[in-house]
């Protein structure tokens, strides 16, 4: 029998690649051998009943093909595959799923009406998602048949796919066992297994997973109609809504990649399950691709090169916290002072506001309310908490719970109502780099991309309705003026009101109008997201670009109706009577830690002089030299500028050119006699590049002028 | 009865005065009758005993006098003021209190033995105290009289005196009380009552007390020896260490200033008091400058200045922490901006480190020991805090408790620990202007003087023991540096160990020696405070005095033996083995936000240039310069400067002018037709001088000149 051929093949191949400290599963076991069996006997039905279908109707339906062509097909038999064959082959070959009438189908599927058809490749979103989608039923397959797991669920992700399964209460997935089952996997797909769909009824399903407590729980929850899909794919069944490629084979390349544990909280008592995760691609070669993509990535990453650069580090008596050594720091503080700079330009108005605050005016703000679980609150010292045992010392003192601010905006809409205001003083835009706490679980922390104490380059726009589209074209030139200096390109969402919104609805048409005016006279390209606003105001979503081409979601520009109501903040209008401001909630950096660590990996670590941390160091050739070289330095420093010297004279002059070009130092200033003399320097790039002797002072005025104009290529115009 | 005639007459004086609604006292109740005879009795049978012990003696005893003159001496007979008059009258009239062998007698009280006589006038501290010790008996026999008042305490105070009673459950001091025990006071003075110092055993202190419960329990809790001195004054008796003036006449000048309530705390349970504070001086002319001298420094008070100016204002929603407003952030800013500059010239490196940490962090420093009432600690969200009531769901997250950071020495000592050190490193000197938070009772917050959140330009030096001079020099020219822009004048004062010090003490000999080595080469005059120092190091108290020749505690230079060890710090040394780095603590503005109080206070709230809120105003001739006013006030505005417009055209130009001088403008830009075509503007400063026509973009340059070298009189040498 050929199945019990296959399962032996794969159990020994598995057993004999490295000794696994598992139960062995010598032979299939007899539940799926009965739903493999049941399968194929439906499946069988299945066939001939389609068969049967088209032979009677014998029915011509129209197909219009990708380009506009019409084609004449026969309904419940000719298939999408059969007519991307008539278009290409390599068409045929490189489709991952057809689009019929825009519904995702399987290529294999035959089509029932006249229909408009499309075909998706790997390289669109929904391709890479029924790719992977595809790719995590391998993994199943291979889990079922090596480890003996009871499958759960396996989606696509963003960038791969997973597979939950269950395999007893005690047994995990150890890092050995993924090298094995990455190669059944492999021999699965190289097996091109077909994905066939067949249609099922509820019993019939019932039947198929009697075995599988997880599909069952499934089954009775969430198929609602009398019929759902299962796949065969190989030896595996599962159930699932569905499409998939045509076949295992059109998985070229894959790679398995993590195994962690999750939890199964679909209903009842939660349960452990084991998650295996990886990805996969059309070809070898662009697995290989991306495995090289990641390397680099790695080599990127910011909390390498925090600690390679000593920009910062992490200590467990702060979770979540970061410290900025010297050399962060000086990141850091360049990028509040860029922006600083732009406030100044844009007339921002810069501002201090308390850290803690009563939770009273959470309570006002409403954070209290939705946001309360991710706040640090706590009560004041001398006053008995309202959780306190001690009942017996009553507590006299009725001072307020405190909750560290996670937010700047109650603070500011404190500071514009703290005195009548008039419609003069707007549109008042008060800035803050204050320092917010956000209580994120412990688990979700990493590096400088989720943190629990962060900074942002937050503001908010006080001013009249009538200001409201220039202030936002302000912004969105804001924006730019900042992306392009760090080298980001970006897109633009509108996102406008969801259902359940608050407010008047013809505020919200007034405000989505002026938000997509502003965006139309941007001039840039930008999406609508329908529905996706927050419940108090439209916003424009900022996604900006690294230099990897990764997406980061940075700055954001949101109108908010119903923080002015909630401190009825209000203005002396020109005609003499109270009227209510709107509210921009706007940053352009967003955090700045967070910034800080997508720049890092931007940059690669080679950091622009004006935010460099390594901008200078002077090497001098020999010792008599090093008093001139602490002279060239002291000038950098008093100038404000980092001048570092390595002096170390055990090392030859090259060796410390080469240390310093390693270690990116931007410019590298060597000394030897004639420079001492001349009072010059020879100055070298971190490319190695000669740029040659300068006079001393000279060149400490270009570093600035390059450092204050903010140039991303100071090496190659200095 | 003299007696009773006094009494009458006071209530008489007291009643006419104004309609008080209380209780009226009509003749003396019977317990002072009773404790006044008792205490006359006890005084004449004191007087003939030492007048027979002089007898009896005659004994001559040798007194040397101040100037080195000795002369003879009756024993049990001649008293300090005999001599004093001997002297001179004027200093018999002046002396307050005589220091015979060191210690303070009353003037009045018969020298026992040969001895060293000095006599302290008003103007030394001692004197001080002693004189508003004396009005604070004043105080209480008005109280006792007018109120019917049950004595507490009344102690002398840093500027003042108080004194402390109890008028029963209900009653308190109104303060329409206020003037009519003022005069009661005066009275008293004019009545020149002489002080009787009196020997009294407990017995006898318990009879005189018997109806002061507050009296009885000090007698019983703080009167360890057989005997104990009683004071008599007027009517008023009570139980006193002494000593006293002679007579209340020679208190020439007295004010009641405010009406509180206190907690008497001493032991048992609470009681409520009344407290009346107040302050006297020799001289009616010297009250009189005192009362003028306050007028000056209330129109100075920071907090009426930051209102007026819109620098800063305060929220009952986060009390002690200060809300800056763009005027006050941009005060605060220029002083951190001053400071980075320092820092940069001097080799300190700033660093960032979080507000929130583990209180295992607090318990390693010593700071959770010793200071755990002050700090702010929180449980994390989403874990049972240790006096939660929830028992059945069992706390199963072992997070640690978190507090706010009090102080930035502790992070400091972690980063300096996160990776091996070597001796090449030091001194390494970190700097951090992080928001510290300390929980400051309610009831002592004021203004900016003392906050439960504020930020310090706090470094820590690590050093090795070998460059602790160098570096405590670098300390003091950093402190002249500073305080010489701001216009302080400064006094040193080392302060060195205490007993119960910590550490080795030739650690100690050899820092308190490089720290007077330090002081004596920075060639100010300096003061010793022996014993003084903290238990875990010697240090440089720093007194600035401003420019009301107030004293402020600001700047500060610690040594610490004792973070160094508490954290295990350690750096490799030259030769190779592991050493014990120096820690100093530094500070040269102390709080940031005090300070800038002190200054907004020094100044008047006339901001030097580049501290100043209000640099320019541009001020338009008529509505046709308005543009070319914009124009110009964008050309301050692109330079960071301050630049304002006054285009208020329904006032007339020497009336803005005006409003700009007195709302401290340092300048205004007077912009008519003339300078428009010229594109020049004519220049005035707050003083009103008229410095003339200047090309706008010279203007700019000199202003930005005068900024960035932080002269204090940019109007002069514009």
């Amino acid at each position: 029998m050929r199945l019990y051929q296959r399962w032996r093949r794969l159990r020994l191949s598995g057993l004999q690649a490295c000794s696994l400290h598992t139960a062995a599963v010598p032979t299939p076991p007899h539940w799926l051998v009965e739903r493999l069996g049941f399968f194929e006997e439906l499946w069988t039905a299945q066939v001939k009943r389609v068969a049967s279908m088209a032979q009677k109707e014998h029915r011509t339906i129209k197909i219009s093909l990708p380009g506009g062509r019409k084609v004449d097909a026969v309904a419940w038999n000719t298939t999408p595959y059969q007519l991307a064959q008539q278009i290409s082959s390599k068409l045929a070959g490189t489709a991952v799923v057809a689009q019929v009438n825009g519904e995702l189908y399987d290529l294999e599927r035959p089509l029932e009406t006249d229909s408009d058809l499309r075909f998706l490749t790997f390289d669109s979103a929904e391709g890479k998602a029924v790719f992977w989608h595809s790719s995590t039923h391998v993994l199943g397959a291979a889990a079922e048949q090596l480890l003996g797991a009871v499958l759960c669920q396996g989606p696509s992700t963003e960038c791969g796919f997973y597979h939950d399964f269950f395999l007893g209460k005690e047994r995990t997935v150890r890092g050995s066992e993924l090298p094995v089952l990455e190669r059944i996997c492999q021999e699965l797909a190289a097996a091109a297994q077909p994905f066939r769909r067949l249609e099922a009824s509820r019993d019939q399903l019932r039947q198929l997973f009697k075995d599988n407590p997880f599909k069952l729980r499934l089954i009775e929850e969430k198929i609602t109609g009398p019929k759902a899909t299962v796949y065969g794919c190989g030896m595996l069944v599962d159930l699932c809504r569905g499409p998939h490629l045509r076949h295992t084979g059109q998985i070229g390349g894959l790679k398995l990649l993590t195994n962690s544990s999750s939890l199964w909280r679909f209903s009842g008592t939660p349960e452990t399950l084991q998650r295996v995760s990886g990805i996969s691609f059309p070809t070898a070669e662009e697995l290989k691709a991306w495995e090289e993509w990641r390397e680099e990535a790695e080599l990127r990453d910011h909390r390498r090169i925090g600690k390679e650069q000593e920009l910062f580090f992490f200590h467990e008596l702060s979770p979540g916290s970061c410290f900025f050594l010297p050399r962060g720091t000086r990141v850091y503080n360049a990028l509040v002072a860029f922006i600083r700079a732009e406030y100044t330009r844009r007339g921002f108005l810069e501002v201090k506001t308390p850290t803690l605050f009563s939770t009273k005016l959470w309570e006002l703000s409403g954070h209290w309310e939705h946001y309360r679980e991710d706040m640090f609150a706590l009560q004041p010292p001398g006053t008995d908490g309202p959780a306190s045992s001690q009942s017996d010392h009553s507590a006299s003192h009725p001072t307020d719970t405190l909750a560290l601010k996670p937010m700047n905006c109650p603070a500011h809409c404190l500071m514009f109502a703290h005195r009548p205001r008039s419609w003069r003083e707007l549109p008042l835009r008060l800035a803050d780099f204050g320092a917010l706490h956000r209580a994120e679980a412990s688990g979700s922390l990493g590096g400088l991309t989720r943190l629990r104490r962060f900074q942002q380059d937050d503001a908010h726009i006080f001013c009249a309705p009538d200001q409201l589209e220039a202030e936002i074209r302000g912004c969105l030139d804001f924006l730019w003026s900042v992306y392009t200096v760090l080298g980001f390109s970006f897109r633009l969402a509108l996102s406008t009101r969801p259902s359940g919104f608050l407010g008047e609805p013809c505020l919200w048409d007034q405000a989505e109008q002026v938000l997509q005016q502003a965006l139309e006279e941007f001039g840039e390209p930008w999406d609508l997201n329908p529905g996706d606003g927050a419940f108090y105001g439209p916003k424009i979503d900022v996604h900006v670009r690294d230099a990897l081409d990764r997406p980061h979601q940075c700055g954001t520009i949101q109108l908010d109706f119903q923080l002015p109501l909630r401190f009825d903040l209000q203005y002396k209008g020109q005609a003499g009577a109270l009227e209510r401001p709107v509210l921009i909630h706007r940053a352009v950096l967003g955090s700045v830690e967070r910034m800080l660590g997508v720049l890092a990996e931007s940059c690669a670590g080679r950091w622009p002089l004006w935010l460099s941390p390594f901008q200078v160091v002077v090497i001098p050739v020999g010792s008599e030299q090093e008093e001139y070289a602490r002279e060239a330095q002291q000038s950098l420093r008093a100038a404000g500028l980092v001048g570092d010297l390595d002096a170390d004279s055990g090392l030859t002059l090259s060796r410390r050119v080469r240390r310093a070009q390693l270690a990116h130092y931007n410019f590298q200033f060597v000394v030897g006699r004639k420079e001492q003399t001349k009072r010059t320097v020879n100055i070298r790039t971190r490319d190695n590049r000669q740029l040659g002797e300068r006079d001393l002072a000279e060149a400490v005025q270009r570093l600035l002028e390059l450092q204050n104009t903010r140039v991303p290529n100071a090496e190659e115009i200095f």
